[in-house]
């Protein structure tokens, strides 16, 4: 597939990277300033040289991408709340000319989930989000190492304050609703864990306990903030780690964990989309 | 759709029982001795009833639940080696007549991977066979409860012995291979876990750890035996639940972990299948 790749940032450049690993050529890649746009294939490798040393990918204008030639426009620019601008205009033009649209960006799927869907139904593209929802990762004390490693949220308050959280669960709510209710943050119920006191995690500790950032999407209801969970159990993952947890009717309990944060991994669920659309 | 269950042991019978809430009818359902068939839909309840007052669920004679009417064969008749019959040839019959296969019984795929594939190339009907890979439990001191709960293998040195787990790993490691490579039984190594000492697992408590038994499918290599791990880490499921370990390439090590066993757990996988071979 050819593939126009909007955000230069950890996930949008990983996605560009390996793209080619994957059978795929990138057919144009934009940052917010910039853009380089070749049908036959553009150097993924000069481009984000030139990033790094210049601060931008190429001469082009960042819109020219959005008019290129391509089968999927991977979505991968900074979530924005509110209008989800500029995500929500790229996936219009995008679906507008019949082409697929894979997104990283949380913000048009989590704050316009009924829109996107309408739209969709209207083309011939079909829109995917696998990598908007990794789970959720959270707590001051990691934060820095986290932004060293580029994995933290572009904007930091979106991982202290839960809000990266209740995006997830937004998006996870919508898609179990199928359709049948839209969700947008006005729905979910937020705590951070900014103001939780460090004692906490003491007392915590002292009982078998710690502490997570945990998201519920349940019977119409989604809830984000700190919880109690066993110190050893499979709710207390570490590091960039992230688990989702289904509770089944027939199937028990089902958990999923993997890293919930980082360019290359967050671009293999870009990639696993953009393959279900090949095939 | 409409489907024939063949086997009415813990899990034949649960994906009759549920097939109803999925959206499916069933037109047959089988035990080793007798059948019962009708293509508007059987009373399921009134066979299973029939089958633990009587030991038959019907009057028909089973190979008939074969030529019935029917979109999907559920084949959950007990795993064998070797030549894996009768499974093998409930497939070669249901494929003949262009009817999809779900497999619960590892048998045929595990034993028999090229052949399946090869007589459903043939064949207008698709072969699917999650419900065969959800793990792989053991140990000597849970078997007799295991038995008790309907979880455990019919044949229990499958679990003790490590057969199960080389089942599933060989399943695997086919389907990994996407057809470049044939395995069989042949090609595992399996060291049970029935030979273990009980000072072993005192010993490992000592050091923070545990044991589990163990299937690895890397490079070519199929090998199941006991093996230590952390006491209070992923792998260390209990009871039935079982967990997968992958490690990718680019996403580092995604986990997924569930009840590996039980009539309605597995049913839940035959009927993902079933939905599967609808979309």
């Amino acid at each position: 597939m050819r593939l126009a790749v909007l955000g230069a940032g950890a996930v949008g450049s990983s996605v560009a990277e390996l793209a080619g690993d994957y059978g795929h050529t990138v057919t144009a890649l934009a940052d917010s300033r910039s853009a380089v746009l070749d049908p036959e294939g553009i150097d993924v490798g000069s481009a984000l040289d030139r990033k790094e040393r210049e601060g931008v990918v190429g001469d082009a204008d960042p819109e020219e991408a959005l008019a290129g030639t391509y089968d999927v426009l991977v979505e991968a620019t900074p979530t924005t709340l509110g209008d989800a601008q500029p995500g929500f205009g790229h996936l219009r033009a995008a679906l507008e000319r019949d082409r697929h649209v894979v997104f990283a960006n949380k913000g048009p799927v989590a704050e316009r989930y009924a829109d996107v869907r309408a739209l969709e139904r209207e083309s011939g593209g079909t829109v995917l989000m696998e990598a908007t929802v990794g789970g959720a990762m959270g707590y001051e004390h990691v934060l820095a190492e986290a932004q060293d490693l580029g994995v933290a949220e572009a904007d930091p308050s979106f991982d202290v304050e839960g809000t990266d959280a209740a995006l997830k669960c937004t998006i996870l709510a919508n898609v179990l609703a199928e359709g049948g209710r839209e969700y947008t943050l006005e729905d979910a119920t937020v705590e951070g864990i900014k103001s939780l006191p460090g004692s906490a995690l003491e007392l915590a500790n002292e009982d078998g306990r710690t502490i997570r950032l945990i998201g519920e999407v349940s019977d119409g209801e989604v809830r984000v903030g700190p919880r109690l969970v066993p110190a050893y159990g499979a709710l207390a993952v570490t590091g960039t780690r992230n688990i989702v947890q289904l509770e089944t009717e027939h199937a028990g309990q089902l958990n999923v964990s993997g890293r919930g944060a980082g360019g290359p991994e967050t671009a293999t669920a870009v990639l696993a989309d953009v393959d279900r659309l090949d095939s």
